[in-house]
């Protein structure tokens, strides 16, 4: 999918108001989450990183912000009919919670392959799931289906002005706690939490540098950026399961016109620097929050020497299945 | 062992001004860690639960903050021969990161069984060990010896009035941020930090009840505390590896004084606890850790109702080895 191919009505733009409006909307669900810092992270990197903890955000992800702006932002007659998504994982559990706390239903496309865990939030905080194929093809495809069914309001995961206003309050803390930035760096499957960072620091914060960290497993968002038009891949492999979905014509938007550079890493050294993270810092993270350090630790002259962001964006992991159980 | 066979002069008992002065002298060299809060774990137990994460203190446990006040407290031809001491392993590495921080030796004692990450985390600080067997009485002996070869000046993990008022600068700061507490909890081993907490809240918040939280399967605190006299176990068989250590003289002073009431929990209940408490609250914590929520969990009467300030003493786990990969 290209944006020309879009019908123009769709590619709603969000502006910084509208993440101003969202912070103000979404303030009593969600946790303004503590940053970390590691003296030893410092040394190995040699940059001074500060990790924004969404990993202890409500429903364990950065995701409640966006999907909190979209529940309590419908009026009531849209909202009684409630929302529908289709998501890997955190999404779908942020938008049941918020859904939840709102009192409206709340309809999830979900791969049948999503860890348990996740599934297990989803159910736990009232949402309905209806399970597809792990392909974005079959995920869209049943979708459709769902959403004809109930007539709830979509909310796409990322590709929604409403939820990119949401994840952009997210560096708005960032920069309120820390001051300026010389660099921000997030995961990037979809590309909302990198939008919404986009769209906060163009606005805020000019001057710091965006970086998107991507698996080279699934590095569309990489490829799309040197190419300079969106390529999806269908359904690539990486443990960083939350990072598989490609970016849409809204977050592409802002991925080509704010973003500095998307880096890559293998799957060993998301897994390394995972590992890392849970040793020395002692936080449960998903995989795909390892990401973003890892490029850092192969990439040391691109951060180092800078006053660093990192956004840990999720803990959803299922603690019975952590990678170094194989690698050992 | 029993106070009345050992000589006066080692029953030094600590002041709470010995608490102050260990704060200001600590301060460069700990974490204010923070204080953690959930829901889920409120809805739980009927209780409002403090965490305070000493799981993200330096060195990754409360015990740097009693080895910070004794190694900085020496005067300089006491510090030129170093420290030593034995320990189950975090007092072992929070020595070894005191010295260090120092600029001094340090020898410790360990017993072989110790995890693997913690024996790393001595030698990265710069600790030499010694190992011994797996009891109290192998580790003793082979103390001996090693001190009677350097000459270093002995800082017992619990058993020492520097330690025990360093160890009080953590439930200091909790009712600096808190407020006055209903109740605190945390586990208990050799009693180091229970002792400190006894030692701080009966100077401060005299109605704060203190209660001690110990293994079942390691439970002479507990059966000392209802026999009224000191009962040592040599080697009990416990996950919680921090708390196989017997009272002593000096923290039995404490725990027979002011401790409210010991509670025991099953192995079964602390990997529970444990595994809900990185599950939901998204941290990692040693078992030992565990059993404070695992006691409150099954005394609800005890806890419902009340504020309740829950110490995490640490986040030193062999992430290789977790307790719930041996039960799915």
């Amino acid at each position: 999918m290209n944006a020309v191919t879009q019908p123009a009505n769709s590619m709603v733009i969000p502006t910084y108001d509208d993440v101003l409006q969202a912070h103000d909307r979404i303030r009593p669900y969600v946790h303004r989450t503590p940053i970390l810092t590691s003296e030893f992270m410092n040394e190995l990197t040699g940059a001074d990183l500060y990790f924004k903890c969404e990993n202890f955000q409500k429903a364990g992800a950065f995701k409640v912000r966006g999907a909190s702006n979209a529940v309590f932002g419908l009026d009531e007659s849209t909202a009684e009919k409630g929302v529908a998504t289709h998501s890997s994982g955190n999404h779908a559990l942020s938008l049941s919670y918020a859904a939840g706390r709102r009192g409206i239903p709340c309809h999830v496309v979900m791969p049948r392959t999503a860890p348990q865990a996740k599934k297990d939030a989803v159910m736990g905080y009232g949402g309905t799931i209806t399970e597809c194929e792990p392909s974005t093809s079959s995920r869209e495809a049943v979708f459709a289906e769902v959403q004809a069914e109930t007539g709830a309001d979509f909310v796409h995961p990322y590709n929604d002005p409403r939820v990119i206003a949401g994840q952009g309050t997210c560096s708005k803390e960032m920069v309120e706690d820390l001051g300026e930035l010389d660099a921000v760096i997030a995961p990037i499957g979809g590309g909302g939490m990198i939008s919404g960072t986009c769209l906060t620091l163009s606005n805020i914060a000019p001057k710091t540098e965006i970086f998107a960290a991507e698996p080279k497993n699934a590095d569309d968002a990489y490829r799309s950026f040197k190419a300079g038009h969106i390529i999806a891949d269908d359904a690539p492999e990486t443990i960083a399961d939350g990072l598989k979905v490609p970016l849409k014509e809204l977050t592409w938007h802002f991925v080509s016109n704010h973003v500095t550079d998307i880096l890559t890493a293998t799957e060993e050294e998301i897994v390394d620097a995972m590992y890392l993270t849970w040793q020395r810092m002692k936080i449960v993270m998903e995989p795909s929050c390892a990401v973003p350090l890892a490029t850092i630790i192969k990439n040391r002259e691109v951060f180092a020497g800078k006053k660093v962001g990192v956004i840990i964006t999720g803990g959803n992991v299922d603690l019975k299945k952590l990678p170094w159980m194989n690698k050992a």
